[in-house]
């Protein structure tokens, strides 16, 4: 029952040689959520050996280019593979401006369906849901509208304890009774109350993408708790004043949010060019909460289940 | 004086780990033309040291997404690097539309000015001309329209032979004269003819993208004699069938061409994905037209100065 979230592109605005632009994907039990798509995202995605043909669904956040420009060539590659399956693809109502705009001007028709999905400014709530994970939305703050996404894994069904069924071998309809919540009541006439015999399924993992947006405490109920909050960090402390100017977060005040979100892992990411390397933007983060990681293009984080 | 020809992708539709799209940069005396632009062309153009500011030029032979998909980034980092010179991009009139809704949608507004010339379908004959170079077009066919370029090294002045400087000591008015034909007296009042004193330029050094296209021998006029021809190569000879359906080029097709129009040297690419190595390909063409080389993504081919 994996979720796992794989880095693509962990740079901000101008790619870098070790950074490419915005793009990650979250594994829910083996189906793929596609999280931005930055230009040359199709290639970091054949790199980590990720089946284009799993992914379902695209959340785009915004629509700076850094985010979006790699989606015309994944759509286009998609085809080219052979993709007959549907895709949903989400984001602010101009993204299909694009999409719709490129298709024709290319003559491309692809070979599957797709279904968009608008978002609007400031919507917040669900935005859909599969068997597998739900989608909410969120506002972030930013020069334009910026949305954040949280993935939570659908909620398992409790379990009938496996020495209970060898004990009592109970009927097809004892057991449907049983996950319904009736107490059982033996051979013997004793009762066995149904906490005993069904096994809650572990917490539902969840995961929060929080990119590009300003320092923007408002967002904190909606990513309380969450297993692992992804926000960006494009400065370091020194370069408050840019990051004001920008709309854009240093990595203290990514960690402040997650300190104040009690989320269990912060990953910090969309590092701007200017930092070779991520030490000073790590500490900072670090020194307020300090499980933190520094994203890297490739970096795979496994969220395990809860116990 | 340079004349020196960059492969920054080699690859058709679908990049591979090896092939990037199609994207060629010509140097021209350092200053630089980008002839398409796929998806990472940004990333190539890195990769290979190339100075982002020297281009001046973009010219996008079709709409196809492998050959323009890259174009929305390249131009976001231009910006993102201060860059402020003008920059000419000519393709299809709907290219514009592209870069108009690239723009309008991500809320972009490069802080340099783009002029977008507009080659209409079926155009044959000059482009432009800058003080370096001219570029011409002519039609290829291809499913969709799809453009030739020819790019010709202005011709250099007639020079004034060192020694006859050395020896007679003309004035600036005599030196131009001599400039415009004008034969010279010596001061001992003998004659020397104008041929004896100009030396001439060597003949300008040219280069033709041909790609995409079907076997189209009506292109040959156009690039006869060139020092360099890049035509497609998509397919090998046993794939006729599908360089006929596609409206692709087989390498022996590429070479008939090559032969056809007496050019210097070929230069095939645009190779299908399918292809691991392009051994087969180089030897069908080459058994067409020797002197053929196989494009990679990195390779550079420096054109001397004829002699």
């Amino acid at each position: 029952m994996t979720f796992k979230l794989t880095v693509l592109g962990s740079g901000s605005g101008a790619p870098t040689p070790t950074r490419y632009n915005s793009a990650q994907v979250l594994n829910v039990h083996e189906r793929f959520v596609l999280i931005d798509c930055g230009e040359g995202t199709q290639f970091q995605l054949r790199r980590n050996s990720i089946n284009f043909n799993r992914i379902e669904l695209i959340l785009i956040s915004h629509l700076h280019g850094d985010h979006f420009f790699g989606l015309a060539g994944l759509l286009n590659t998609m085809h080219l593979l052979g993709r007959t399956k549907d895709i949903i693809i989400a984001g602010h109502a101009d993204l299909k401006n694009y999409i719709d705009t490129i298709f024709s001007i290319s003559h491309f028709k692809p070979g599957y369906n797709i279904t968009f999905r608008a978002i609007e400014p400031n919507q917040s709530g669900p935005l859909l849901s599969t068997d597998k994970y739900t989608v909410d939305v969120f506002p972030l703050k930013h020069r334009i509208t910026s949305t954040g996404f949280k993935i939570t894994e659908t909620r398992a069904e409790s379990k009938i304890s496996k020495e209970f069924i060898f004990e009592h071998g109970p009927s097809v309809d004892e057991i449907k009774a049983i996950k319904k919540g009736a107490d059982y009541v033996s051979k013997e006439g004793s009762i066995i109350p149904n906490n005993e015999i069904l096994i809650s399924p572990p917490p539902p993992r969840s995961f929060v993408y929080a990119s590009d947006t300003s320092y923007f405490p408002n967002i904190v109920p909606h990513i309380k708790n969450v297993d692992l909050l992804y926000h960006e960090a494009t400065f370091d402390r020194s370069k408050y004043i840019n990051a004001r100017e920008k709309y854009h977060s240093t990595a203290e005040e990514a960690a402040k949010i997650a300190k104040e979100a009690q989320v269990k892992q912060l990953l910090i990411g969309h590092f701007s060019a200017r930092y070779n390397d991520n030490n000073t933007l790590l500490q900072e983060a670090c020194s307020v909460f300090p499980n933190t990681i520094a994203a890297y293009d490739g970096l795979s984080i496994d969220i395990p289940i809860s116990t």
